[in-house]
């Protein structure tokens, strides 16, 4: 066992020799934001050895050498093998103060909300008289007499639950009439033994198609205290929504079973979760989900089955407040509080208000346009004044399907490509051989292809001999003439984990152009709706994990999002779960949701005439 | 089979021969009043025979020879055996106006409620225009819109539930967009498919230790539909609160296998009652329970344990404004609104607070005493200006129990006893072979008694030696002496069902006296609080099944109650049912039991050191 000290906590831990700074961190309990999970390719986990020694590898992808020589490592991929003193800069700590109120997350600064803390949550301890023939108040009314001087709003009109009533009896006197009443505004939601007034917590959701994020708060102080995210087990039904929606269709049960899958991954979630921070799952009193509209409807039990066709009818866009007891089998205390953010129409969903709240766009004198890149790429266009809105069905290419090596961002995917003279350099999820290639990795290559100019305007991968004299042979060498078009080899085969080579074939690159066509024409309908040209973007925020990992130069190059200087474009990973953390904390954001939700201009692409012309021009290069 | 003509409805009906005119008026669906329940020992169901004759037995009971000779006859004991018709008098006929605001019910015209209906149930029909690409608004907010031209109050801060958001997709489309929508208060509790607004149902519970009653009444018009009782079959784990409290502490699952009963009971009497009235029971609305403390907790599995012992703490006394959902198993539809009259203390429930609600009490100049007579008396006192309440321990001697042949009031129970020279006149309920005596016959049995002698004013029943010259030898050689005291032949075996004689026994006698003793001293105690002396008292309230049958001249001589004019007692029968029902069609009297139950001024005699005094002195006759 060796011992690591963390200042300027001066925490200490004893840990097996090779354990990572990370791991040690969580252990100890110092979060840290990690906005790549842990993964070692955002760079952003960087602190300092003041004491012990630590080789560095990756870090000279992401550290300066000057920072490298002063003991800088990332936290992630340094591993301990002797005593070792670590200092934790206080910008990368994750607390409430800073998460929540600052520009922290690195490249995510757009996230920069100044919510107030009122989470409506108050508990409050009740030292109560007991009972005596002189005094035969009921229980409740007991209880209800202790609040009275405790400052309680619209006391009144105080709601108890009969699922609170059934506790009382037994609990005050067991508790010796010593007991913490929780409030949730006028409602009364928990009675518990003793003085707990401390423990107060929430879970923020976002539900992905994809994965389902978590983010465990401390209702009293704002701090997110844990986050998880585990894949969305749903997708061995289908991987996107339409697939889900028709797994519905085929049996009737088949809701009920996809409704159960949700529930358990939010109940893994919670436990785990709570598990993590230390914390008792009973005392989490509040949960807000943001979620596209098909997963809202899922969680819910709602029928989706009107989303899917046209016209596109969700059952309801409105946010909904409601009791854990209103979702079967959630495993929190029935009287906890679930607040379902508000859709915006069948395919921009409650995760789309999320991220409009929590990237601060419905409050932005700037015209900003927002897009969350995945199966359907949601684009939200527009400033203080208005907001307009659309779904672009862009298609699987760039979560890896339908593309002949594709794969999921995931271990052993390629995700990022430069090309360099006669080397082509290539990054490696987890950084072991090369299993395929995901969405970011084929968007750099096709860039760099097209700055080569082996793709050209049309798409079409040109033939060697087409190729530019200067183009060095090694590269040109890599075009191979195949029945259906060229392919080009990206990896060969005895790099790869499977010893087959990695190509790009021309019909991947017809899938791309499809792809960020629907996008690039879905920006442009909108463009036209607000009446203002691409220029007229003062900052485009790239949402979601794709949006987060994605080179923005190459995305200009490939013409998936409109040319502005790359100072001007941001990734706000995780906005839509930033925004059910925010809804969490700051109760006054629920209206704000519910405006923005009804205020926003929704345009229906599929009753455009204009959205097919837009589109095939957008297909070119 | 013979035809049976109504008048003045003229409606036919096609009956076996000897059915009874009560059963083919409820098959036809004219309702009357039996306040007996067709027992044929209130007399009250007088209708005119006008064409076909009928043979008169019991009606010499109830009916001057008069009215005999012209044709009246009781519906309830008259078989039919040829072609009849029947005038039936409009006073006996029960519809809305009639039960709900006059003064109706023979003897218990107490009840003489003015409230205006208003059961906050609307139901709206709805022709919705279908969705389009033009016209996306989600299921929700189409029917949103539909209602908002249709003058709904607080229409924007409308609610709905995931029960109902669940139905909605399937249902407007099944529907073609024609549908019937539900509103209580600001909620949405229901959509239908198609025009349904004219079924629109609640039932009114009073949830007895000994019997459960439901009142079905159509919320549209306030009329009663139908009416049934039932046993309470948690008599099988004992017949008064306190067995039942016990049962619960025995073992934990105890106090669900009683919930589970209660909501048994209500759900067969839903069943039925949904049956008898052609009503769907999806339309049922909202229903309205009152009860006793104890039965109010059990059936929302509240833990009743603490209302037993001392200091008799009930676990709430408010109101409540609950779903169906949060009773389990309960049968109605999950949105259902179910509202709990408030309690007073642990041993003064919900039913005494229907009872002053449905007779007026609460807003009456004169001083009324409400007595509610069952196992334990809870008792009532004062006027507009003030009530005051108490609840004495009477013993189950007026049901039947710990007398040497007492029983309930059921089939074979003597229910009424007369002395006349040297004749015993007794009536045995359902007319068959008598097997035993119930408390209104055990009451005139011993003021009968008391009248002649036989009983002197300590209670003891007197030597054969010891009676006045003037009594007759047959009454005299009635008196028999045992080992314990002497006691009284009341039915010779060869006149009882099982063989052996039925005797009124010393120890019978001090069971009724303690039990008077103990009703009486609350009455003193609340005088005394109030006050005032028994002559004050303006008017004399006997509620209950005992209440109901009891002989008022046999309750004073034995010292019950005090001693006022006949006329000035009545007997108001379910008045807590009533209560239930006028709170069900007249929302504003929710509040009008909160004040009740807040305003009421509880006296516990068992802290009263006068109380034993009292009692001691109210034994003797």
């Amino acid at each position: 066992m060796i011992k690591i000290t963390f200042l300027p906590d001066k925490k200490n831990i004893e840990v097996n020799e090779g354990t990572t700074i990370l791991e040690a961190l969580k252990r100890v309990g110092i979060n840290i934001d990690t906005p790549c999970g842990g993964k070692g390719i955002c760079g952003k986990c960087k602190v300092l050895v003041v004491e012990g020694i630590t080789a560095a590898s990756i870090e000279k992808e992401f550290l300066s050498e000057e920072e490298i020589k002063k003991g800088f490592r990332l936290a992630c991929q340094t591993k301990i093998f002797q005593d070792t003193i670590i200092e934790i800069p206080s910008k990368i700590r994750l607390d409430f103060k800073k998460v929540f109120s600052s520009n922290l997350k690195g490249d995510i600064n757009r996230i920069k909300n100044n919510f107030s803390l009122s989470t409506n949550v108050k508990k409050v301890f009740l030292d109560l008289k007991k009972p005596s023939l002189d005094d035969q108040r009921s229980d409740w009314g007991r209880i209800k007499d202790g609040l009275s001087p405790k400052k309680i709003e619209n006391i009144s009109n105080l709601k108890i639950s009969v699922e609170i009533l059934k506790k009382i009896p037994i609990l005050i006197r067991r508790a010796n009439f010593k007991i913490t009443v929780t409030l949730y505004n006028n409602e009364i939601i928990d009675i518990e033994k003793g003085d707990t007034t401390k423990s107060s917590y929430g879970i923020a959701f976002d539900i992905g198609t994809t994965t389902v994020a978590g983010y465990l708060v401390d209702l009293n102080t704002g701090e997110e205290l844990s986050a998880i995210a585990k894949t969305n087990l749903q997708n061995i039904h289908g991987d996107d929504v339409i697939s889900r929606i028709e797994f519905t269709q085929k049996r009737k049960e088949n809701l009920e079973i996809l409704q159960r899958e949700i529930v358990n991954i939010l109940n893994e979630i919670i436990k785990e979760i709570v598990q993590q921070a230390g914390v008792n799952i009973n005392n989490i009193y509040k949960i807000t989900i943001a979620g596209n509209t098909c997963m809202h409807h899922l969680l819910l039990g709602f029928n989706p089955s009107y989303i899917a066709p046209s016209p596109y009818i969700p059952v309801i866009k409105e946010s909904l407040n409601l009791k854990a007891k209103d979702i079967p089998r959630l495993v929190l205390e029935p009287t906890a509080n679930v607040f379902m953010l508000p859709n915006i129409s069948a395919f921009v969903g409650a995760d789309i208000v999320g991220g409009i709240l929590s990237t601060s766009m419905w409050r932005e004198d700037k015209t900003v346009l927002f897009v969350d890149l995945g199966t359907n790429g949601e684009i939200v266009l527009g400033s203080r004044e208005r907001l307009w809105t659309c779904s672009a069905a862009a298609g699987p290419a760039f979560e890896g399907a339908h593309i002949s090596t594709g794969m999921r961002a995931t271990g052993g995917a390629i995700d990022k490509v430069k090309i360099v003279n006669k080397f082509i350099a290539y990054r490696v999820i987890k950084d072991v051989k090369a299993r395929g290639i995901c969405g970011s990795g084929l968007v750099d290559l096709i860039a760099e292809l097209l700055k080569l100019g082996l793709i050209n305007k049309s798409g079409k991968l040109i033939d060697r001999e087409e190729c530019k004299p200067e183009l060095s042979e090694e590269i040109r060498k890599r075009i191979i003439k195949g029945p259906k078009g060229n392919k080009f080899l990206l990896v060969k085969g005895k790099e790869t984990e499977s010893g087959n080579p990695i190509f790009l074939t021309q019909k991947d690159i017809r899938e791309v152009q499809l792809a960020k066509a629907a996008i690039y024409a879905g920006i442009k309908i909108l463009l036209k709706e607000v009446n203002i040209s691409p220029e007229d973007i003062q900052e485009i925020l790239l949402a979601g994990a794709f949006g987060n990992f994605i080179d923005k130069e190459s995305a200009i190059r490939i013409g998936l999002i409109p040319d502005l200087p790359l100072e001007k474009i941001f990734s706000v990973g995780n906005a839509a779960g930033r925004g059910a953390e925010i809804v969490l904390l700051s109760e006054k954001t629920r209206k704000i949701c519910e405006r923005i939700s009804k205020d926003i201009k929704y345009i229906e692409l599929s009753s455009r005439a204009d959205f097919q012309e837009e589109f095939i021009k957008a297909m070119s290069f």
